[in-house]
């Protein structure tokens, strides 16, 4: 592809790597650009270029920040005694899209996956019963501040997310803290077809059958 | 989404209102690009933000260049006396992957489509008409210079298309210019199947079935 400008196949180039986005797509992109106003183009490019000098990791859940913690740790009306572990950062923002949930998170970059050689000491699981011992004992030291009530594990319903689950909730029970542990529920999805459902999901859908 | 921080959130934003990428997919990318090796991104940004200053219009075929002329129409080995009509760059781009066609382009950067008020001023069709008027007569000055012998229209196969093509065989055929003008055929795609072909398209081979 010698027929197109430098940057305009730079950039085609560029997009082509990223997942899901296929050569044709890549230039539809690249001429679409061609279309937009330049300051936004500009603006864009900008915060592509400092997208990794300026984020970091929350220093609380490891959320990602440009500050030192995150806007929902930093966010007093949340409610801090309930802690939500899950997989990764999109996960966090499925949560948080809804509004359904107030209590804050548990980032741990990833899951305990033993066929990539992913082992719990190279995603922030530590991290995890740290923060939770230090609540704890923080918690034991002084009654007026929050006590933690409640980690809920949510990590995928798939074998590495359970394996996650497992591994973090075996750590967590061998200490004699005085919180629940919680899984999400596992069962039909909202809108689903009983004809198209799974077994497996099935399943878990009796086992955890509550009166109605 | 106050939940990400605002580069991040400013980037997915303005992936989000690409075409054919939604909220999900502009979230997945935003935090693709932060496991990318820092220089790639900024030379990424870089390129998107001079992009508009740097890519011009070929002032031969008004393809994209960064240069006067594009590079095709630069190419000695191209052959000049074909010229393809087509409607978009991404239309040329096609035909230069497969590395089919050897002669030049015009691109008209549209279609005439009455329904959104695009007529044959808003695209470059009086640009081709000169062009074809300036070399047909450079022509007949100089006898060693290659003659104009065919103008192919490209235009998309749908009803703007053709009434685009239509328009410029048209306007070319009332000047008494000594090239062919010819439309790319219709038929069957290669791989089609016939069950599932529509008749338009049926229609069309059958017109246009030739010996074998």
């Amino acid at each position: 592809m010698t027929t197109l400008p430098s940057s305009l196949k730079q950039i085609a180039l560029f997009l082509n790597r990223l997942p899901g986005i296929g050569e044709k797509t890549a230039n539809r992109l690249a001429m679409y650009f061609l279309r937009m106003p330049e300051i936004e183009l500009k603006t864009f490019g900008e915060n592509i270029s400092n997208l990794k000098s300026r984020t970091k990791l929350c220093k609380e859940c490891f959320n990602l920040t440009e500050e030192e913690f995150c806007g929902i740790c930093t966010d007093n009306t949340r409610d801090k005694s309930i802690i939500t572990v899950v997989e990764t950062v999109l996960d966090l923002l499925s949560f948080e899209v809804g509004n359904i949930y107030h209590g804050v998170y548990h980032v741990l970059h990833g899951r305990i996956d033993p066929l990539n050689s992913i082992g719990p000491d190279d995603i922030y699981i530590n991290q995890l019963l740290n923060r939770i011992k230090e609540l704890s004992s923080f918690a034991k030291a002084s009654a007026d501040k929050d006590e933690l009530k409640e980690i809920i594990l949510a990590t995928n319903p798939d074998m590495e997310g359970e394996a996650t689950a497992r591994y973090i909730s075996n750590k967590l029970k061998t200490s004699n803290f005085k919180f629940q542990i919680t899984r999400l529920a596992y069962g039909l999805p909202m809108g689903a077809n009983l004809e198209y459902a799974d077994y497996g999901t099935l399943g878990k859908a009796i086992e955890g059958r509550r009166e109605y």
